[in-house]
Order: C-alpha cells, then structure tokens, then sequence
C-alpha cells in the first residue's frame, strides 16, 4: 500500500475526524451492534492479524479493542507492559514498530509519551490506531462517547452537556469537546473548581467552530438544565492543601441525591470513562439514565467500525 | 437474557449439580474428546468470545479453559493479574465485571477471594464460570476429577477412592468428595494426619447422602484396599515442628515402593491435582494406573462440556 | 502418534536439517509468502492450538511464532514469565510440558537453560519447537538468517558472508555459520575484536563441511569484498578496560560512511539480528541493501513453513 493512502488509515486524533466522517462511522457501527451482542456473526476480517502494543496497562481498552476484532473474525495478539521486555530494552520505538508493523495487519498502539503513537505512525507498515498516547489523545474514547450520546439522546445535535470534575488534565473531555463541537447547535456546561477548568486551548476551538459554552460552579444548577452529565474523576493530588481537596471532591461527587434534588432524576443522561472511585455513587446506578456501562460497550462497536473502515469492508 | 435464564448458566459450585446433570454433563465430555485430541474440528462457539479474567495466575487452568473454548471455535482473551492494571486500582470487582460482561459472551474468573465469583455473577451481564476463588470453590477441578474416576474405572458407582495428604486446607478434596457422594456405594477413605483431618462440615455433607466414609492413618493399608488413591500435597508449613513436619510429610509420600508393597502397583489408579513436589514420586509415573497427566488432560472435554451447556450447543 | 513420529516433528537445533531438507522448507516458506503479506488466507490449521511458552520474555520472537500460526488459520495461546506462576513454582520443567502437551497441539518453548527444550521434548505429547534456550539454540532465528539471504540474493551458494561484533557469545552467528556450511562454495569472513572470535568447536564444524573462512580484523577490508554484512552487538560488559570497551564498539558500528567508504554503500546487503543499539547506526536504514526489517519480517513465513511440515499440511 502507498504511503498517502496508508496515511488516511491511521487513527491518531479526533481532529482527523468532521462530521459527515464521524456520521459515516456511526451508521456502520450502528450496524456492528448486533455482532458485538452476538446477534449475529461476522467473518470479515478472517485472515487479518491485529498486534495490541500496550505501553501501560489498560485493561478495559485493550479488551475492548480485542473483542471489536475479533466480532469481526479477526486475530488478535496482545502484549503488556512491553517495556520490560528484553526487546524493548533501549531499542527505539521506531524499530520496534518497524518490525511489527511487519507481521501484522494493523497495530493498536498505547504509550505514556505524548505524539509517541503519531511518530509511530510515520514509520509502520500497517495502520496504527491510538489506544492513547499519555496526556496526548485517545480518539477512541471521544468517538465512543459521542456515540453514547447518539444512542441515548437519539441525536447529538441541540445537545445539551455539562462536564463535570478535572476538566484541565482530563484528556478524555478535551477530546469529547472538541468533537462535540462538530455538531449543530451543542450546549457545553464546564462544572469544575476554578483551578481545574477547561484550557483556553480547547475553549478557543469550541470559538472557532461556533459551539456555545458557559462555566458555573454548582453542579446542582448545571444537572438541572442540561440533557448529559459527563462525570470525571477529580484528582486529589492536584490541591496542595488535603482539605480543600477534600471539601471540593465532595462538592463534584455526583450521587442519587444531587439529581433528585435537581429533580432531573428520571430523566438526566449520566455518563463517565470509568473506572470511578469516590466521583460517581453506586447509588445512581439504577436509574434509567445511568449510562456509563452501556457508554463503555458501545467501545465495542465504535471499534469495530473503526476498523472496518480500516479494512474497507462492511460488516 | 433474563436475570433467571443467566443465574442457571452460571457455574459457581459443585452443589449445583445433581446427579442427573452430571450424568449428561459427562456424556457431553465424552462426545467432546475426539475434539480436545484433535480428531474432529467443531465450530459451535463461532463467534463467541471468553474473557478469562485472573486475578492470581494459573497458567494450567487458564491454558485449560482456553483450549477448550477454542477447540470450540470459539475466541478468548486473558488477562492475568489483573490487580496490578490501572483499571482494577481501587476499582470494584462489581464494576470490572459490569463493563467486561457486556463485551463478551463469558467469562471464567479466578479470584484469590472466598465468594467472590458469586458476588461478580449477581451483576454479570454474561455467564460466569468460577475457576477457583481462593479457599472456596473450583467446582471445574471437582468436575474432571469426577470425570476422570469414570474413565479410568468405566463407572463411579461403586468405587472406593482414599483421599491422602492435607483434607483440611485442600479446596480439592472437599469437593470431589461431596460430588462422590452423589454417586451410589461410594466409598471413601481419608488418610491424613490427626491435624489435617478432613473437616467436620463436609463429613456431615457425605452422611446427609448417605455415603460411607472413614479414615485411617496407614497409607500401605489404605492402598491395599481401594481402586482410586487421590493424593495431595502436604504442607510442610503447617506444621509447627520442623522434625515433625519432615518425618509426616515422608509418611504421606506416595512412592512405587509402597504401591507394591501393598500389591497393588498393577492396578490401583493414582490422581492428583497437580503441581506436585515431593507428595509423588515419578517412579510411579510408568504404572498404568499412573492417571494424574490424564487427569489434567480431561479437563479440557470437561470444560468444553460445560460451554456447551452455557451456550445451549452440540459439540 | 508414536515416538519415533513425534521425534522427528520437533524443531530442536539446526544439526537436524541437512541441504535437502532446508531447501524444500524455504519452497513452503516462499509459498506462505503472499499469506504472510494478507494477499490470500488459509485455514490448513483451522482447529489446531499453538500453546507458546515462554520462560524468558522475547516479544518479537513470541509475535512472530503467534503471526505465523494465526495466518495459517489456528489458534494460540500464550504465557510469559511462566517462572512467576504457581505452576512453575518447584514443579519440574518436565511435568509442566507434560500437562499442557496434552492441551494443545504444539508448543514453542523458550528457556533460559542450555538443553532444557531438548529435555522437554522427550517428555511431550506433541511437536516442540525451540524458541531460543539460552546459551543453546535458537534454530528458527538460523533458518530465517539464511532465508533471508536467499530472498535478498537469489540463492545462498556462492554467497560471501561477513559476520561482525562479539562472534563468541553471540548465538545467532553460531547457528547461521553452522547452517551456511550446508550450501556450496560459500565464503564467510569473521570481524571481531581478538578476545571475541568465532569459538574452534564452531570453525571445526565449518572445516568438517570443506566451507572457506577467514578471520580479518578491519570492518572496512571486510565490507569491500562481501555480498552480506552481519552485524551482532558488541557487548561492552564483556571487556574489563571500559576506555578499550569503546574504542573497540566504536570501530564496530556500522554506519553509512563506512559503506560509502568502502564503496558498497549501493550494493551490500546489511543484516542484524535486532534489537540493535549502537552497533548499526540509523543512516544505513535508507540503503537499498538494509535487509534487517525485512529479515525480522521474513521470520514469519519460515516459521508458517515449518508449522505446515509439523502437521504435514500445504499452505
């Protein structure tokens, strides 16, 4: 395959993605959600061989990549923590992507350093998809978020979200911002502590495409007007002072209560990357909009729609 | 599925399994042999996909439980240790197993946890097949062993089988011996030392059913006198006198030199678990009774039997 | 399948394919090709599984054995580190292959130890293939080394080859020399400092077969007169004098200029075992002659080649 056309097929970041893309993969993954309940069962990746290179452990994404693969009825080969391996020893990341990228057919590739899996990309002989480069990207996660959206509100424009906790390292609502902002007429609420706000950088695209966004600071204002609620851990050790941490860790800690209160209980749209600890209450799990276990699965069919892309064929 | 139709696809102990189940369950295994010896090529779990999620290592189970998925046409994927993943940090089991069970179709958990398995099948998406949960169950293991009496006897009806070694701590022999005693005329005979006696709770279990057992101290007299010697390890650490420990664990060793001593090097069917250390010397290896790599073997018809029971196929 | 089958389906050392043997491997090899390439798909293996285990991790060799057996349609399991399992805790190398050779339908083996995959072949229920043990051998690794040359040259009689860096310890150059003396009038040329040579049991197997060789000790003298340069690493560990360490690595280091000095830069062919370090610098990559990721790639196909002698399959 040429390089130009190699280049198309890489999946690197959500800026590689506009909106007639992003509604062409969630048609095909839309298709894909049958196979990945096994509904029904797909072939048509037979013969083809994914290499899962996981700098770090991610066990959640790695699986789910494994699965999407596999519904397809491809191969996959994983390997963790590959850093402790006599290969990866002082060789570079080049090299060593040079000669997977050898065996298989595309590789799945996470790594702590950021632009880590773009570099790679440059020099393999497969498509790379990026299960995360550090603070950089995970592209995957913003498109199976916004598929979430898709699927539980029923469309994504005129949608109304609030992000909720460490908006300014949260890689993952960076990326589901940007990508939000591809569509018409989309509310963004950013509910943070004013020392972890979402970065001018990424408000200053939400400008640039037109998307309406606001700040407030009580997470009971901002539950009661929107339809989405995108809960995010928040960092302790980001405070120097373990009270303040504390105080404030409390006041973003989404519970069954805050949305009763808000009297949007019934009908509010709860959403998280997992895995929560103390920011998301075990309470809320019952209500009928808890969807951060389906917003997980549906990686499963964003994935296989990425990769039937990939392989130019319908599933 | 419903949450009644997934609660009886579960496989979380040997007390759910009477007789009648058992019976089929084995003429499932059987069936499935000329498919674990590679003689036939079956498909029925194409499609499928198995998270083998272990928590502490087994490579002989997990090995186990893959093949025979896979001999299956089934796909799997693994993940070992999952404790030390980003993922599982402070994370709940409850929630692994919420996200992992809507990508696959099953999933095997290991688990250093007494009642684990069955906490993480109460929210399971998928069924759940315990594959060992620390001092609890590894009703799998109490299966092949089962399995394996009736293959290298033609029945277990009848049978008279010695348990030897540790029938205190081993998780093992509690449960071959309360499956045995579904079986008619069984006999068991319990050789260990005074401290490592076989526990009062599961005694009661075999007179409740109505199963002769008793024990004695002679390993020479107990082989003479039975078709099945089960033997498992003796833990030197369980012992508070070195000496003591020594001249014990000599005691219980099971070596050729005893078998014929007590005549019966031709004919008495040795099993084990496995690993073992010093518990059983390979000088016994060459006896034709010598069943314990046979026994290890049929694990794999055995838990390909019971996918097939999970997923309702012929294999 | 009897013994003396089995015995002869193991992939153990090089000694074990004499000329004839070798040449109808890399006909299959050459055949598997288009395969390995994803060009066409085969399923002579549907039904089978690969059980790799490794000792010692060797993510490159491991990913290369599990491409290989996957293009041709079976399945693999894999398990790493075993030594850290309680399996493998005291449990003898022997009882492990025992148990799972009844499992699957091959194993690869790597080990640590010099002979331990020998050890364990004797004791297997089904093909074992050297991965790598140790100090000892790692045949696949030779038989790739000579593929590719026949792949990059046309044909391997007639070829001069020069070896360079720590031909003591290194392994690969034992094994490769070993197998270039089955070809005819071939001509290898040893570059080494002088306390790192070709060791005499290797030369004796070299003079047994009537092949030339000569020891030289300048890099550019050697470059000018070979069709093949091999380049191993220079372990700096093994001199006592650190000053000397380097100065001797340094007019080790294969780089461009040197080619170019030597006037070959546009025609030799460079090939390295990999990982590299120091010892082949990245300026060679652009060379038409840079052979090594194609070398590593070319692993795939020989081994797809004798996954299909093992099984007596056509790919």
């Amino acid at each position: 395959m040429g390089k130009a056309e190699l280049q198309d097929r890489h999946v690197l970041s959500v800026a590689q993605y506009e909106r007639e893309q992003i509604d062409e993969l969630f048609q095909i993954a839309e298709q894909c959600l049958p196979i990945a309940r096994s509904e029904r069962v797909s072939d048509v990746l037979r013969g083809r061989v994914l290499a899962n290179l996981f700098f770090e452990p991610s066990t959640r994404t790695r699986l789910s990549f494994e699965t999407a693969f596999r519904r397809l009825g491809g191969a996959v080969e994983s390997t963790v923590g590959i850093q402790f391996s006599s290969m990866a020893k002082g060789e570079t990341l080049e090299d060593t992507v040079r000669v997977i990228s050898g065996y298989v057919d595309a590789i799945v590739l996470r790594h702590p350093e950021r632009g880590s899996v773009a570099r790679a990309a440059t020099v393999s002989l497969c498509p790379v998809v990026n299960g995360g480069d550090g603070p950089g990207e995970h592209p995957t996660q913003a498109l199976l978020d916004a598929f979430t959206i898709r699927e539980e509100m029923g469309q994504v424009d005129g949608v109304h979200v609030a992000m909720v906790g460490d908006l300014k390292y949260g890689r993952t609502v960076h990326s589901l911002a940007r990508m939000l902002a591809r569509y018409r007429d989309v509310q963004l609420t950013f509910v943070s502590p004013p020392s972890l706000q979402m970065p001018r950088s990424v408000l200053d695209i939400l400008d640039a495409r037109g998307a309406k966004w606001r700040i407030v600071e009580s997470l009971t204002d901002a539950a009661r007007e929107v339809d989405v609620l995108y809960v995010t851990r928040l960092q302790a050790e980001r405070f120097s002072d373990p009270v303040e941490a504390a105080r404030l860790a409390g006041s973003y800690t989404v519970d069954r209560k805050i949305l009763e209160d808000a009297g949007v209980a019934d009908r509010i749209v709860v959403m998280h990357p997992l895995p929560r600890y103390g920011d998301l209450s075990a309470d809320v799990d019952d209500l009928p909009g808890a969807a951060y276990f389906r917003q997980a699965h549906y990686g499963v069919p964003v994935r296989m729609a990425l990769f039937c892309k990939i392989f130019g064929v319908t599933p």
